[in-house]
């Protein structure tokens, strides 16, 4: 990508989001995406907006034990101006048990969208699943 | 996604562009970008603006033998408000000559993103290589 600082600034939003998530503090994590956010809860269920996205990980996060831990590996940034692609190899960490129960995988390529809204880069679209929603 | 408007709207883009390639109207398909997109032309190199993209589809064009024709698949679309992810199976046809020289694949999952400029959706990242660019 052209726009290092871009990449810098998004990385770091991108880090934050994986720490709240952790933490569950997701009153907190929801001002990072914009109003109108789309987040993939999974194949086939969306949720919209900050409200839905926050009650949405607040299941996601009991669906995993409480024990939940987003861990970003590789990324490569493309931008359109206002708009960052960010493809993500995403790491799910959570409790053995958790993990042994999750019908998902745990190991993803995420696409995520993000926007800069005034002076901030906000998340417009959060899919961990990528392009394998295809498959579905 | 909800907005099934945007999602008619995007579509008949993506199908008048696919036949501006084949045709090679490169100066109308341009029209179709955002003034600052990126188009990855394959992985590792990107083109930039209207002016980069044309010369980008120029060169794409003879390296498939004038043959080439992109045809969509499955296509899934997420909503961002102004911003859309769409994620396409993409299969790429050409001469029997071309496709046994490429050293791309010619089945692909891609991500395109669109965003609302005024009234029309014009193309922001065109990626055909979809979360496939993390393996190089």
């Amino acid at each position: 990508m052209q726009d290092k600082q871009a990449e810098e600034e998004i990385r770091k939003i991108i880090d934050e989001c994986d720490h709240l998530i952790q933490v569950e503090k997701f009153d907190e994590l929801v001002n990072y995406y914009t109003e109108d956010a789309t987040l993939v809860v999974k194949p086939g269920l969306e949720a919209h907006g900050r409200e839905q996205i926050k009650s949405a990980f607040i299941k996601i996060a009991a669906y995993f034990d409480n024990s939940m831990k987003p861990v970003e590996g590789k990324m490569v940034y493309l931008s359109g101006g206002n708009v960052v692609l960010v493809l993500a190899q995403t790491f799910l960490e959570a409790s053995e048990a958790a993990v042994k129960n999750s019908e998902f995988g745990m190991e993803r390529r995420a696409t995520y969208i993000f926007q800069k809204v005034g002076d901030h880069w906000l998340c417009a679209i959060d899919n961990s699943y990528g392009t394998s929603l295809l498959e579905t």
